[in-house]
C-alpha cells in the first residue's frame, strides 16, 4: 500500500519513455515539430496510468497495455490542443501551446495529426478488433459534443447545474471512462464489468474536473502549468460560477466588471469563499468521488486496491 | 459500355441518400449544424463513386461497401473543413465553408466531429479489422504530411516539380487510393492486387490533382464551386507556378505583382499559355492518366472495364 506513490512514478516514467520512442517521423517540420514538441510537455499523465492500473488486475500483456495507454494519452493530446486554439489559451503543460508558438495552421493540423497517431498505435496491438476501435472513436464523439456544449455555454447567461454536469460528463468523463474501460473490453471481460468501469470513469471524470475548477482558482497559474485567467474572461460556466450566479447574480456581476485585471482572481475567491460556494462545491467534488468508490465495490473479480488509490490521488491532487 | 454515365448518377444518388441517412444527432447543435451543413454540399462524390466500382468487381456486401464509401467521404471531408480555415478559403462545394459562415472553433470542431463520424462509419462494417483500420488511417496521416509540405511551399520561393509530385501524391493521390484499396482489403484479395490498387490511386490522384490545377485556371469560380483566386495569393505552388518561375522568373513576378486583381487571372493564363506552359502541364496530367490504365491491365482476375470508364471521367472532367 505504502508502495503506492512509487509504483505511479514507475507508470508514470515508463509512459513517459514510451511515447520519446513512438516512431514520430522527423518531415514534414511543419507537422512532426509541434506534435514532438506537444508530448514534451509535462502532462501529468493520469489517464494513461488509469489505463496500467486497470490492466493490472487482468495481467494485460505489456505491449498491448502500453499501446493502449499511449492511444488514450495522444487522443487526450489532440483535444488539449484543438481546445487551446478554440478557448485562446496560451499555455500548457507548462510551456507555450502549438497555436500560440507556431500559429492557428500548425496548431490544428498538428491536432489532426496527433489524432491519427493515436489510432495507428491502437491498431499496433494483438487482438485489435471493433469493440476496441468503437469505444475509442464513440469516446472521442463524446468529447467533441463536450466541447461544443462547453463553447455553447460561452453565449449563455443562464446554465443550470445539470446542463454543466453532462457537459463535464463528456468533456472529461468519457476519456476518463475510456481509460478505464479499454483494457476491460481488450481482456474480453463480462459486458457488466466494462460499464461499471464506465459509470466508475465517468464519476471520477466529474469528480476530477469540478476539483480541477476549484485548484484554477486557489492556485497559481505556474503551479497549475496552464493559463488560467483565461477561463473567465472567456465566460467559462463553472459549478461556481453557476452557483455565483444563481444566488448572487448582482454582486457577481460587479465584481466581474468592476475589479482590475490583477486582482480579478483574488477577488473571486475571496466572494466566492465568503458566500460558501467553494465550500459547496468541495461537497460536490466529494459526492463524486465516493460514488466512482462505490462503483469500485460493484466488480466482480476484480482487485480494486490500487483503484482505491487512484481516486485518493485524484482527490487529494493540489495541481 | 453506354450506361457508364447513368451507372455513376446512380450510385451517386445513392451515396447522397446514405449520407442523409446518416444518423447524425441535431444537439449540440454548435457540433453538428455544421456537419449536417458540410453534407449537403455539391460534392462530386468521385471517391466513394471510385470505392463502390472497385467493390462492384468483387461483389462486395452492398451495405458494407456503402459504409466504406462513406467513411471515405467523410474522411474527405473532414481534410477540406481543416485546410479552408489553412488556405482562407471561402466558399467550397458552392457554399459557403464553415470557418467562413459562422467561425474557426466551429471548424476546427465540425472537422474533428466528421472524421470521427467517419471512423464509426467505417467501424460499423461486417469483417471490420485491423487492415482496414490500418489502411484508412495510414491514409489520414499522409493526407497531413501533404498538407504540411503545402504549407511549407507557401513559404518557399523554389519548390522542386519532384517535391511537388511528392506533395500531391500524399495530400491527393493517398486518398483516392485508399477509395480503391478499401474494397480490396475487406474482399482479402491478395496483397499484389492491394498494392496494385495503391499504385493505381496515386498515380490517377496525381493526374487528378493537376488536371484540377489546369481547372484553375480555365474555369471561373462558379463553375468550379470554390474560391479560385485565393490561391495564388496565399503563394500556393502548382506545376505551372514552378515552372513559370523556374524558366521566367522575372516575367512572372513581374504578372504577379503588376496586375490589378481583377486581372490577374487573365494575365496569368495569357501567359501560361504563351510560354506554352498549359500545354507542357497537360501533357503531364496525360502521363498520369496514362500511367494509371497501365496499372489496371495489371490487376489479376479482376473486370477493369468501368475502372477504365471511371479514369476517362477523371481526365475529361471540366469541373
Amino acid at each position: 500500500m505504502s508502495h503506492f506513490p512509487e509504483l505511479i512514478s514507475f507508470i508514470r516514467n515508463e509512459i513517459n519513455y514510451s511515447i520519446k520512442k513512438l516512431p514520430i517521423p522527423d518531415k514534414p517540420t511543419y507537422l512532426y515539430e509541434p506534435i514532438k514538441y506537444a508530448l514534451k510537455g509535462k502532462g501529468k499523465r493520469l489517464r494513461p496510468i488509469l489505463t496500467h492500473l486497470v490492466g493490472r488486475t487482468y495481467n494485460t500483456d505489456p505491449n498491448s497495455l502500453m499501446s493502449i495507454s499511449l492511444a488514450i494519452e495522444l487522443l487526450h493530446n489532440f483535444t488539449l490542443i484543438h481546445d487551446d486554439i478554440m478557448d485562446k489559451d496560451t499555455i500548457r503543460h507548462s510551456q507555450k501551446t502549438i497555436h500560440y508558438k507556431w500559429d492557428t495552421s500548425t496548431a490544428i493540423l498538428a491536432g489532426d495529426g496527433i489524432y491519427t497517431v493515436a489510432q495507428l498505435v491502437l491498431n499496433s496491438i494483438d487482438r485489435y478488433n471493433k469493440e476496441i476501435s468503437k469505444c475509442f472513436n464513440e469516446v472521442t464523439l463524446d468529447i467533441c459534443e463536450g466541447q461544443a456544449m462547453d463553447k455553447e455555454f460561452e453565449n449563455l447567461d443562464i446554465v443550470t447545474e445539470d446542463l454543466y454536469l453532462e457537459m463535464i460528463k463528456k468533456k472529461t468523463g468519457s476519456l476518463i471512462a475510456a481509460a478505464a474501460m479499454l483494457p476491460s473490453i481488450y481482456a474480453k471481460d463480462e459486458i457488466d464489468n466494462i460499464e461499471l468501469f464506465r459509470t466508475f470513469g465517468e464519476y471520477l471524470g466529474k469528480g476530477f474536473q469540478i476539483h480541477d475548477d476549484l485548484l484554477e482558482i486557489t492556485s497559481d497559474s505556474k503551479t497549475m502549468g496552464k493559463s488560467l485567467d483565461s477561463d473567465i474572461f472567456e465566460g467559462k460556466q463553472t459549478i461556481m460560477v453557476i452557483k455565483a450566479k444563481q444566488y448572487f447574480k448582482e454582486s457577481w456581476e460587479s465584481i466581474v466588471s468592476n475589479s482590475k485585471k490583477s486582482d480579478l482572481k483574488k477577488n473571486i475567491y475571496v466572494f466566492l469563499n465568503e458566500k460558501k460556494i467553494i465550500e459547496e462545491t468541495k461537497h460536490i467534488a466529494e459526492s463524486y468521488f465516493k460514488k466512482s468508490r462505490k462503483i469500485l465495490k460493484e466488480l466482480n473479480h476484480i482487485n480494486s486496491d490500487e483503484l482505491f488509490m487512484f481516486v485518493d490521488l485524484l482527490e487529494n491532487r493540489s495541481f
